[in-house]
């Protein structure tokens, strides 16, 4: 069945496959103490602007945000995130799990709005009974967000100050940062990103890998001590560490990280235009790899009989919001069979 | 100095006091083993109409909710509380240290609103993506609530009912269930809440105690396996278990309990109608012993000179929310007092 | 019934309910900010000869231990303890909960031997694989411990030299410290105790209060960052902490903490010599408050019918090991009416 | 450098490239719902002779673990484990970080002596203060141990037997069962562990994969409820499910993981039988592909500069233990190779 349900419907890229073929023999040091590790670190450095940044492997998202979030808060700490965000609903209470309490904030478009985070933190300090309260103790963002939607440069260098001001690491969940970095009027490079925030990390998973995010302690080198302990503590120490490294390699030589970003935001785009010339609606107006469409019930139910979306949220008695992702995989033949589809189901409808 | 500062400024009521002389060289077994916790369980089953109840004792409030949600909660669940509940915000992430989250429901009044629960739980049930999130496995209420508003009998019934359609438990938080029970226009008696939820707690601290909680669970008996253990684990287990046994003993006997929150609520009742004399603006209408007034800053400040109370939320700019609150110990003569400082002011700002 | 069965059988010393009457209709603030915490600090400062000493009440033991250990550890940290030790075994996992590992040493007379200590250290520092294991991050001590025995001076003074050597704070669990000071033979002061160790306790629940336990942190002053906070968060924070800042004010007014110690002491040696001079067999040599005797199964049947003692442990098939315990409360009439128990028992026994 | 350092310094077994590389651009859903999955656990269904298990597949050990551990053990329960077992040292607290104690009893070979246990259970029941104790919650085995060493059949069912009239669930970590499956003298068939055990896990990473290890829960279906939440929420549900059902799949083809298995345990055979000729002495004797010897340190040094081995303890002063590991990637040109080395080393000693 076409598929348009997610980015991390298909296996890698194919400069990944190779390169694990190529290397398989190679006996090598596990937990991430590897060459392909230290070489994937030494790249991402480069690309961050940040020659003294520290890079970590992990294998999954939410295991990156509990790792992250639970490391760098103290016990008496939670962390502020929107109430759209992935750790505030879509993670199974994985932050709670660590003991930690999600402080959430009101979203925009998906977003923190800075003057949100300002008035939060301000009310917090005056607060005269705030020491029975959980402080805030770190800020968490997602780029793109669970909409698809991206910060602007104004918009993260203000967060980005606030934090700073109330002595706050700033942290930047990019599970899908390929497809934010090459989003339409983006104008936050990987260089400012990684200045701006304390700490954040770089998606594989969906942008081309079969598994691994990177996580980036920039430029104030906060890595929580004894990190790899903290890691294997949380079941998050992968093994053969060399799966993790051999692919981000692979993923930030000569540039197959923008390329994949790239393509996918293109399909996006093409996608967009399309549905929107076939006049469907819109739930929010996204730049990234992610569209949100709201679909009649029966239509969409007609819709999902040859076409694999996700379901995002009931809209009203009649309605639906659904996700149609593109990736680093799709063709420009899934986008010709999905107009193929749409227009013969139209076409059943009108009669 | 003068104090209206909240319902736990002075020791124990007299009776509470004779007791524990009266008794103190009697040898008794430790951890609520002992006769008074015994007697004061029966009496408790005896006013809550409900034999089969069972009856714990905690020594104070955050302890007894974290004990009780964590005992009851499955791993993957967790409770739903109004946004401005006891446990959403003032104990330090008291909940969330146990690993469970808090699902924040608005609030109306302080309470949750039947029909944001309906929704919330039908939502829930009906999201495709519902194991990627946090479980809803209890419903929580403080009665009174933060602002010292009371659940009608219908609002409770209608929570009730939603919570037994969904077998998700309901507990109520009693911390001031005394100030509650004697509450303006209130319609609910101990026995219809016993009824009504599966576990609840009474509580001592604010209502005549030095400390203590009693919780019950009601008809469903319902107890977490092992509940002694999971108490001693979470640090909560009293060694001296008397000292909540003896006071819970006296308070459930010839009706004190009551006649301790009469007499507060009735001191509330002429307190609000005095401020309301001298034209000072309420927050919010509450019939129980906890009053909320709005005061211009510079008002408040000179206030607190000579009257502790306490601060509440910033209204504006300008304004502050305050608490006045009554309890067991308030006497009439701290009244009259408090009328003559607020004369004496008005008239100096006057001039 | 006649009870040796603990030290936390009756309420508490006249001087404290006394003083609790007197003080009751002072209006105070809550959680621990009351004159008399404060009073109470000081005095344990001079007491301690630690006038820089930061003292917290909170109001049980395992509480305590649980509230400070896991205050003081960080995540990747574990509480090095005797394996007989009470937060190994009998505190049903209260550290556990707050995620921590007990790394158990060998016990020897229910103390942890310095050269175990240093050996472990040692070795925990050579292995190469010590970032996939539980790094050892303090030393709990119980003083005296759960066998009625004490450290000496040179013991702890090795065992405090050992923690200073690799950076790691010891802990000292002085839930019967009382009994402790006033031990046979003992040779270590309140105020060396302070100076050797980087936190301790002073218990009040065993040594005359109904509840409340004294945490000092000495000389290097190093609570935990918003300490109160964290106490809150599990649960351990209580409301009317006056009820124990009064407490520990008049236990250490005239030097009745102490007091209490020596009384229960001389009662636990004659209790000692009756029982020797009766033919009974003792299974560990205690110079505190707390004896351990081994009973003939059916010995121990027939005299539990008239005294009450705590079962310790199981010896072997026919033997028990009970545990006879004096405490501030315990009178010469009752040694006079033990006495005439046993020789009766005896007497129809021998028939 | 030649390495017999571990068995997960290779990538995966041919078999394994070659399926991911096949099935690399099929659309597939994600968390575990693919059709790979489905296959892979019919396949296990029917190694393990148990047609109605239920099988999950994690990505490592330790979070497999942590996983199953935590979601089968109530609150107040602990893990019961060998105090060489992989729970209780080198895991970093993993199980203690969710909550759990690991209840250690001595290991004889790495072994839990089913005596020891049922000792442990009996004198838990018995103990009056159990109450104030950590429950026996689950029974964890390591099959092989870290030693290498195998349960007999005799010694699993006394085990299990044990666990089964005391109704505590039976649980083996087999992070390298492929290699105790063809370990010399095993006389346990996949099927009789499945039956033997209440939940197991078939290891992955360490047999062939890249990573994975497959949990199967067995004939009593004891699945913990909604467990791909708690997986989630421990932060170990893999996105790309597929990534470990494809692995599997192969695995459990033909034959493969037993052949795997036999290969690494004729090679370590071997090297057994090398090593012995040569006179090197073993510090236990294992029947698996892990082989431990006693070198002297200069020894040790010297052999370290060729051959990567693994540091596993401290002898005595003078010595130290070592781990030679084979695995399904050992080739017989590495064992000449050793040999090569080895002999040339004492040659040069002999000087």
């Amino acid at each position: 069945m076409l598929s348009f349900a997610s980015d991390y419907t298909e296996g890698a890229c194919e400069e990944i496959l190779q390169k694990l073929a190529e290397t398989n023999r190679e006996s090598l040091p596990g937990y991430g103490m590897d060459r392909y590790c230290q070489s994937a670190a030494r790249k991402i450095q480069e690309a961050t602007g940040c020659p003294e940044a520290e890079v970590y492997f992990l294998v999954g998202g939410t295991q990156t945000n509990a790792a992250v979030i639970s490391s760098m808060l103290a016990p008496y700490e939670g962390v502020v995130a929107a109430q759209t965000g992935h750790v505030s609903i879509h993670e199974a209470g994985a932050i709670e799990y660590t003991g930690h309490k999600v402080l959430q904030l009101p979203e925009k478009d998906g977003k923190i709005d800075p003057a949100d985070l300002q008035e939060y933190l301000q009310n917090f300090e005056a607060d005269a009974n705030h020491d029975h309260m959980v402080f805030p103790g770190m800020v968490y963002l997602s780029h793109p967000t669970e909409y698809g939607t991206l910060y602007s440069r104004k918009e993260l260098q203000a967060i980005s100050e606030i934090c700073r001001s109330y002595e706050i690491p700033l942290y930047l969940d990019g599970a899908r940062l390929g497809y934010g970095l090459a989003g339409e009027k983006n104008d936050l490079s990987l260089s400012e990103i990684a200045h701006l925030c304390d700490v954040f990390y770089i998606g594989g998973t969906k942008v081309g890998a079969f598994c691994g995010e990177a996580v980036v302690f920039g430029e104030k080198k906060n890595v929580p001590a004894h990190f790899i302990t903290r890691i294997k503590q949380q079941g998050a120490l992968l093994a053969k560490g060399r799966l993790l490294g051999i692919q981000f390699d692979v993923l930030f030589t000569d540039g197959l990280y923008e390329r994949l970003g790239r393509h996918a935001v293109e399909m996006a785009a093409a996608l967009k235009k399309g549905l929107k010339q076939r006049g469907y609606t819109f739930f929010r107006e996204s730049p990234t790899n992610q569209q949100f469409v709201i679909l009649e019930n029966d239509r969409m139910e007609q819709i999902e009989k040859e076409v694999s979306v996700s379901f995002w949220e009931r809209y009203d008695e009649d309605h639906t919001v659904v996700r149609f992702a593109t990736s680093w995989a799709t063709r420009e033949a899934d986008l010709e069979h999905l107009w193929e589809i749409l227009d013969r189901i139209e076409a059943e409808r009108e009669k």
